[in-house]
């Protein structure tokens, strides 16, 4: 079998601010680890699992250490997995406690027959597999439930997530994501992230694709899955992700990122919103980086 | 603008068991009471979301009264609705205690600006809505958490779901599902029903899609979505579902059946499993009902 040359791209989230230098450098870190995992041989799987993991540790972004509270002052946070070859795919939403939500959501994937655990019986899951914990932060919000709610209306951008896809030496892709949500939500209320189909998809047969942004408009065109059926209709990923982001936008007044690639290695950053954390690396030269690539 | 015929369709199930007379007479009843609201000029929304309503208070399929128990002896039930003018939506996860879960998904779209909510947090989102309670069954399993883990791999016959699509007066279509998932499944697990196009989907520009079946294969090719996909490309309802379901089965060995209705009222029930419960009914005649529509 002719051997694939590997590539990995990862982004930060996609929203009104621009990148940090501290951000900069954890994101060509992640790609760094994820590419060299590739290049080992390692599978597409792997990488974006751990290069989701460095960002997640990190504290720099909405995700891991650096969750968003909900509006009860809780953290709970969203991660999914999944690889193009047998579609095989895994989830966690509303866990709590943990620093590394996409781990669990791939041990989701090995470790049952299911696709998606949810809430506390998640976070009992990941405990059963004695996953690294880290002290919750919380904060004095005492509202009642009416006043929680009576706060819609408010959260479209304020919202942040990490992903990554990646292509491996076999030709399979990969795609995953991981988030803490968006600021002032209400308690367990989950986005995009860990819905395969709007917030990753994978598969060989077209491409994988990780989204970022307002998860409801997210989910309700299912963007990932929407891109990857479109992959096989038009000629670039580029094309694809431009269709069905302008689709969001004009459709619903959505706002979106995404990353696209396939499994020939052709891929595309793209986003709606004033700037979107990303780069991509593929062991040439130096990863390259940006906040910015309409 | 011109009015279109209305028309509704329903489903308690696909699998391997045959529909049994109480079954069949409460699918008609539950028809007829979505399409008396159509004919009358009200909302797919409402219209699908009162035909489940029928279905999850007889307790005769899983969803609702009739939910399955998890594997530490809890019913925990999972819902959603979607419409296909502005493609809202609303679904809960994991949710406890109440007997109409696609009332509550119903709430989630038009209450919050959010898409999902899940586990205790959606409970307690009914909660606040004062939703009628019921005595939960309980059982009396106490499986140490390794031993439900071991439990894997013998759910994929083990399921049910109740759904619905409707088309309306005004040409909009929309979907619902409602469920008390799989028997045996491990605590917190989620599957298709309440996920946003892998369990229902709903657009005017394609059509509506409600799914059920073994939901983790759903969820691993977003099935509802790509049906609705489909119906962009391809003359017939009937052959985007076949389509469809064809690689299902192909490609990950899965196992559903679906119910799809295009705004111009074309529509088709079909499924990958021996049996499926469903009927439809556009006011003319007597609802049509059966367990077999290959």
């Amino acid at each position: 079998m002719k051997s694939v040359h590997p590539i990995i791209l990862a982004h930060g989230g996609a929203g009104s601010r621009v990148m940090t230098s501290p951000q900069a450098a954890c994101l060509q870190a992640a790609l760094q680890v994820g590419y060299h995992l590739l290049d080992r041989g390692s599978t597409s799987l792997l990488a974006v699992e751990q290069t989701i993991r460095v960002l997640e540790r990190s504290g720099l972004f909405n995700a891991g250490k650096g969750a968003r509270l909900q509006l009860d002052g809780v953290q709970r946070m969203d991660a999914s997995i999944m690889e193009g070859d047998h579609l095989s795919a895994g989830a966690v939403a509303s866990i709590e406690g943990i620093i590394h939500p996409i781990t669990a959501a791939r041990l989701v994937m090995e470790e049952t027959d299911h696709v998606l655990l949810v809430g506390p019986l998640a976070t009992k899951f990941a405990g059963y597999f004695k996953m690294e914990r880290h002290q919750l932060r919380t904060s004095p919000y005492r509202l009642s439930y009416g006043a929680m709610l009576k706060r819609k209306g408010s959260s479209r951008n304020r919202h942040g997530t990490v992903g990554a896809v990646a292509l491996d030496r076999t030709g399979t892709v990969a795609a995953a994501a991981s988030t803490g949500g968006i600021d002032r939500m209400l308690p367990g209320r989950v986005g995009d992230t860990p819905i395969i189909g709007c917030g990753v998809y994978a598969d060989n047969a077209t491409g994988a694709v990780s989204m970022t942004g307002w998860g409801e408009s997210i989910m309700r065109v299912a963007v990932a899955k929407e891109i990857c059926d479109r992959l096989a209709q038009v000629k670039t990923p580029a094309r694809a992700a431009r269709l069905v982001l302008q689709k969001l936008v004009a459709r619903i007044d959505g706002s979106a990122g995404c990353l696209v690639l396939t499994p020939k290695g052709r891929f595309t950053i793209r986003h709606s919103t004033p700037h979107m954390m990303a780069g991509w690396w593929d062991g040439k030269r130096e990863p390259t980086l940006g906040d910015r690539f309409l």
